[in-house]
């Protein structure tokens, strides 16, 4: 191999592991780590990303990305969009001096512990001073990356390459008015009935191991990846394709939510494991974009997972799986786990929430976000402004600080701007839907027997291998042949719902 | 504070939480981690331990610290103690290089993988050509830090300091004499009826609730600490005081093993959580040395854990909890489960072992380990050698190489050196026990109602709290008024077994 690539691969080796050491200190502070050893760990995570924020910064790096950007054109495909994926990201990180991520890290792992603190307890001043902090250093950040652009496009382009919050306010725009009709349309009148699972004995360590089926079956490798028990469902990657972790909340005691939760983490580990392995070296080798990291696991989670065909399959399994633990016969009504898990109505949950409604929840994080980045915003104001946004577009008024603005992780991690690409995402899934589906006409009778290959294949092949290598647009374009559009979504949901 | 002061205790504490973050590293391989991430965290553990070897052997620490000592009389005895550990690491480190720290890390990591596959498949020589790496680099290890120096001393320096192998050899002389003849008077005859608990169901979620259990009722703060499943019990520290875990294996569904397994490493994570606030900053923020570490885990594991009075307590504890489990009464019988733990008779497996024969084992690693060391060893001869000293001393030979030779952990780490600190531990345990039991005359009666309040507080105040403030001789002497001997030890096995 040439000598800088050679210099620069095995640099950027060095800052992946330091990476995947970060990701680690932060996966285990959600699953294992003890209450007091919080401090420590917020130290260490400190510490950990100035070190990597110095290595991924230094002369040395600097040198080895930029000798190779300037002879581009010589270099193979893979090594290019290598180099210009590290070029991008160094641009951006040498505006952060060192002090700032460092102290930014700190705020970030106390924030985390004062939210979960406030949603137990239900108290938004237990947040609230950490929270202001984030805002403040986010603008910071913001102003570091480029002074010269709005805050929120320079959130925007961390998530989603090239995405500008216009963009983003004009498909909203749209989307909200259909929705808000689709909505009165279709929402259930009767009560919900969550009780579709009420006669198997819910038990964290049970539940487990019929998700682990479920997983295995689908098409999770267990030799290169893990599981683990988090307040907040999510996937880690913590070295690329071959440790892979796939985090479910037991918490709330409901089998549906669990599941759901659990295939919509598992349809972002697929991605991540399924890089193709001539990318492991490289800088992209993970999901492309959030967007399309998130039109994995929805399409996972809602067009299959909330599937009548993919119900059927695991039903019979589930039910001898508690059946043998109780030694009594479980029986399962799958009419009633249907009408449960597509249940529709507008509530204060967005994890809980109905794939309808779903894109709503985001509309009003965007808004509020939009909000809270103006000059001059009070943060007393947040749960009031959250709040009336609910009582706007989806009808409703949070009864809990709780199930209203203390709902979600993302802020107390810094990630502000990150909302928008789970609407995205949701769109995309319809379209790619869509393509699968016109591709496989027997998709349904596939999953209805538990054979996922065409499923697991297909989209092996279109997303899941390509890693970053093509950039988001192009990837959806090679794919679809058109840009990205909300039309397939809706059809989607109108032809389900109506 | 004093300017120096802060810059040491500032590059201390930096020291600290990588070397923190080397143990999850080093935990979350033992626990969670798929196998497929084997390489990528070989990789991770030698570049962190690189950057910990820099970092703590770099100029700037290296001023701090002998300016320091240099001026060691005009500081506290907390910051002199502090100092003076400090100032011995710092020795034995500078005469590493980074190569050789990064290369013994790495290979270290890729042994210990090699070991678990040989111990499975019973095949020495998929081991033997890391353990022989291993041996090398051990060899230069000790002549990097003392060329004129035996081998072995140096290495006992390292966990137990000031020990000498002519030392141990003079004690082990004596041990192995009084327990030959020991063990040929109390060996059991009959065959070991090992049933005790055949009526439970064993499963390796409920045994863990109970265990945990246990936990809690002997002293373990789940608030600064957690626990973990791993093939090899240990425990590990990751933050000072803060973030102690307890780790078991329950693969060998024994459950009597499990338990004695998990009690012997509550008595090591006691001891590291009961440390006195005031130390955590410094470098002695942990139990003093492995022999007297050993002491507390064997003390808590037999002298207690093995005790009628114990299992008096307990077993009425697990019969509720398992005849709810299955909604059938379970009776345990505690003659049967007293007849089981402590039935003595020369055995192959270390950790299983009774506690009478148990120190055997330790003196046939070391006479081993001296072998292994000498000039000109053939290692092809390991196993015949391991074989014949079990013959020697034992009267037994083992029936295969992961009964035998590929039992234990320590080898595929680099810990050789450590096995004897094992039976040191056991001396002073036996020590301890004995001045425990006479100030506290209703010891027995206290721990077969449930109350440990009083082992607690008297190793706390007496040997937890003190962490590494004093030598390990001075803490003994303190607490004895006498030297280690083992006199107490032969004289509580013969008590008991007699």
């Amino acid at each position: 191999m040439d000598k800088d690539l050679k210099k620069y691969y095995s640099l950027l080796k060095e800052h992946k592991l330091l990476g995947g050491t970060i990701s680690l200190l932060q996966w285990d502070q959600e699953t294992k780590m003890p209450h007091k050893g919080t401090e420590n760990r917020s130290d260490q995570l400190a510490l950990m990303s100035k070190i990597l924020h110095e290595k991924s910064t230094n002369k040395e790096y600097v040198k080895a990305v930029n000798t190779l950007f300037d002879k581009q054109e010589d270099l193979d495909p893979i090594d290019r969009r290598s180099v210009e994926v590290s070029k991008r990201e160094l641009d951006r990180s040498i505006k952060l001096p060192a002090e700032f991520v460092e102290e930014y890290s700190k705020i970030r792992s106390l924030a985390h512990k004062a939210w979960v603190t406030a949603k137990k307890e239900n108290d938004f001043s237990i947040f609230k001073p950490s929270l202001s902090k984030i805002i403040g250093l986010t603008k910071q950040y913001a102003d570091y990356i480029d002074a010269g652009t709005e805050t929120y496009d320079v959130l925007l382009d961390d998530y989603e390459e090239g995405m500008k919050s216009e963009d983003v306010t004009e498909i909203f725009s749209k989307l909200k008015i259909d929705l808000k009709e689709l909505i009165e349309e279709v929402s259930n009148q009767e009560e919900k009935d969550a009780n579709a699972f009420g006669s198997i004995e819910y038990d964290d360590d049970n539940v487990e191991r019929v998700v682990i089926k479920m997983l295995e079956t689908i098409g999770f490798d267990f030799d290169k990846g893990t599981i683990g028990r988090v307040h907040h469902p999510f996937e880690t990657t913590l070295a690329a394709i071959d440790d892979v972790r796939v985090n479910m909340s037991y918490y709330h005691k409901d089998f549906a939510s669990t599941v759901t939760g659990a295939i919509h983490e598992l349809g972002h580990g697929l991605y991540e494991q399924n890089i193709d392995e001539k990318y492991k070296h490289t800088s992209f080798s993970h999901g492309v974009s959030l967007g399309v990291h998130e039109s994995q696991s929805r399409l996972l989670e809602n067009m299959i997972g909330r599937s009548r065909a993919f119900w059927e399959y695991f039903v019979p399994v589930i039910e001898e799986y508690f059946s043998d633990r109780v030694n009594t016969s479980i029986s399962l009504d799958i009419d009633k786990i249907m009408n449960q898990i597509n249940y529709v109505s507008p509530s204060f949950i967005r994890i809980e929430a109905d794939e309808v409604t779903y894109n709503m929840h985001i509309i009003i994080r965007y808004e509020v976000e939009l909000e809270m980045l103006k000059p001059g915003f009070n943060i007393d104001e947040l749960p009031e402004l959250w709040n009336s946004k609910y009582k706007e577009l989806l009808g409703i008024e949070p009864n809990s600080l709780s199930a209203g603005v203390l709902q979600d992780v993302h802020w107390s991690m810094g990630s502000i701007g990150y909302f928008p690409t789970y609407s995205l995402g949701n769109i995309l899934a319809g379209q790619l839907w869509e393509k699968f589906t016109s591709d496989h006409k027997d998709y349904d009778s596939k999953i209805r027997s538990g054979d996922f290959s065409q499923y697991f294949e297909w989209f092996k092949t279109n997303v899941w291998a390509h890693g970053g290598f093509y950039k988001p647009k192009d990837l959806v374009k090679n794919i679809l042949g058109t840009d990205m559009n909300s039309e397939s979504l809706l059809n989607y949901l109108k032809k389900k719902y109506i």
